[in-house]
């Protein structure tokens, strides 16, 4: 199940679908074919991994995934059928698949004559594929809130400029989490302000492989002027105040991963409905002082409602420190 | 000379006195004796090391100190003429003595025939006395700023509440903090908002050892009952807002380190003036949002006139984050 962990990771982290690895072992024990999932549109591992074999060549054979096979037509054939023709005797999976129109695979086999095995290395595997299963079971993409500030919680100086707040091994940081996400989100009032491209860059500037779809939330109209119309995605305005209702229209065209990237109105607007799943805050070692805050209010009215993260990640980045946050899960 | 480094850190970091070590080498370079300065009062380092010897037992030798011999007749007599008459043959010393009151001993040991030799390890030596030798040098004590924010830079929730933004372990480290400090400071409204007790405490409550004379700043009225009245060290109290004033006027009470623990307000004048040399900040995982910062106005109109600071220290302290920073030295 690890090797078939290794193998997921190499598949994209970003798309509409997950990151799956697959791993055939001879009636023996023997690895005898792997394969892991590319993206939308490509097969899927188990099928990937199949494809490597003869036709009779895991008949009797052990398949190990990731992810519990899928049973549906989608844009591939259903993994469970595909196992079940090629004579596979067994299947181990990690995680059920949280996708209501796909499950049912391991049913499908058990109804096959199959020996199915769930529940293998799933604390792991679910590790891997959080953010994707978080978005599948609740029907909302995973957000990851974004900003930099001072120490002193200042996402601007008092004329409100705040390029760079950071330095260049932050922003480099930055574009390479841009390219990992399906979507950029920022509010009208931060495309008026700052005219950001919203697109993911290397250090010279050129586009990185990977770029998020551009979201812009909010009622205020964008001058046709601006650089997010020159983004290589075609951009998704939203509009109205319902947050909720934007995530889920977004989930519902395939976007699993946001990054906010603000700014603080909106950002505060997610972090008091509690719609925030990640935060990355890259502090510069900078104090500003002054009214152009990195949050505005977020509902909180005493200290013991206080939005309490777990740190996952604390480092420096450049000169600059980067905490990796989730929200505390209240024991 | 690393030896008399050493020996330097077992003195008491708090207090008008430096650390300073001091080691005896016999003509044939081995280490006889050794000593330092337990603080005001009591023997410098060379006569606490000349004092383990017999009276013609430091003849011919070589004394190792951190800090030149002082030349004056203070709460004891000069060291220069202590080594003189104990027949040292060379003096090899770290750093020339800021004290304008102390300084000379190299000249005199040298009119007296003594070898010299200044300079050695210098940059050692003044890491450990970095803070004794900036506040002898510019007469105004070392000040460290301590504060504890929620990671977006508020000092208090919506209602002023603010006990305890950070967990236990950061809290007893401020105590440690507050124990080797000479002096800790607060504003009147401080006082009148926390009624803080400013006294250096051990996790079960009990009263360290080194306790800092406790200032409060600002001209509003402390009623009688305020807590800071029963510090085993009685409190100062200081008017007006020149605040060199008030610090040139601390230094010439003998307090060379300053803990300055807020509020926001008074906080922000010092970083304000410059008058800031090292931060600690306390940065718990927290969001609060809301109005009660950490800092107010700094004086910082635009992005490139921010404070800059270059962080010396950043780990985690039970859950939260400290941040040890002091200004940007510009090139």
């Amino acid at each position: 199940m690890l090797r078939a962990l290794e193998l997921a990771a190499r598949g994209p982290a970003t798309g509409a679908n997950p990151q799956v690895g697959c791993v055939i072992l001879s009636p023996g024990g023997e690895i005898i074919a792997e394969g892991w999932h590319r993206g939308l549109g490509t097969p899927h591992a188990e099928v990937d991994a199949l494809s490597s074999l003869a036709p009779d060549g895991a008949r009797g054979a052990t398949a190990v995934v990731t992810l519990e096979p899928c049973n549906h037509h989608g844009r591939t054939g259903p993994c469970s059928e595909a196992l079940i023709a090629a004579g596979v005797a067994r299947v181990v999976y990690a995680v059920g698949d949280p996708n209501p129109v796909a499950r049912g695979g391991a049913d499908r086999l058990r109804d096959a004559g199959v020996e199915v095995i769930a529940g293998v290395e799933v604390e792991r595997v679910e590790e891997l594929m959080h953010p994707w299963l978080t978005a599948m079971r609740r029907g909302v993409p995973w957000v990851t809130l974004k900003w930099a500030s001072s120490l002193d919680g200042r996402a601007a100086a008092a004329d409100g400029t705040s390029q760079w707040i950071t330095g260049e091994a932050a922003r480099a940081r930055v574009h390479l989490q841009r390219a990992a996400a399906d979507a950029i989100m920022v509010g009208t009032g931060t495309v008026l302000a700052d005219d950001p491209s919203l697109t993911a860059r290397d250090t010279r500037g050129g586009l990185l492989p990977s770029q998020p779809i551009p979201v812009v939330i909010g009622d205020r109209e964008l001058p046709a002027t601006a650089q997010i119309f020159h983004h290589p995605q075609p951009l998704i305005a939203m509009h109205g105040h319902d947050l909720h209702a934007v995530l889920s229209g977004l989930f519902a065209r395939g976007i699993r991963r946001v990054l906010l990237e603000g700014g603080p109105t909106l950002a505060s607007a997610f972090i008091a409905e509690g719609l925030v799943d990640e935060y990355l805050l890259y502090l510069a070692p900078i104090l500003l002082g002054g009214g152009n805050l990195a949050t505005a209010d977020l509902g909180v009215g005493t200290l013991t409602s206080a939005r309490r993260l777990t740190i996952v990640q604390f480092e420096r980045v450049g000169e600059d420190i980067l905490v990796r946050a989730r929200p505390r899960e209240e024991g």
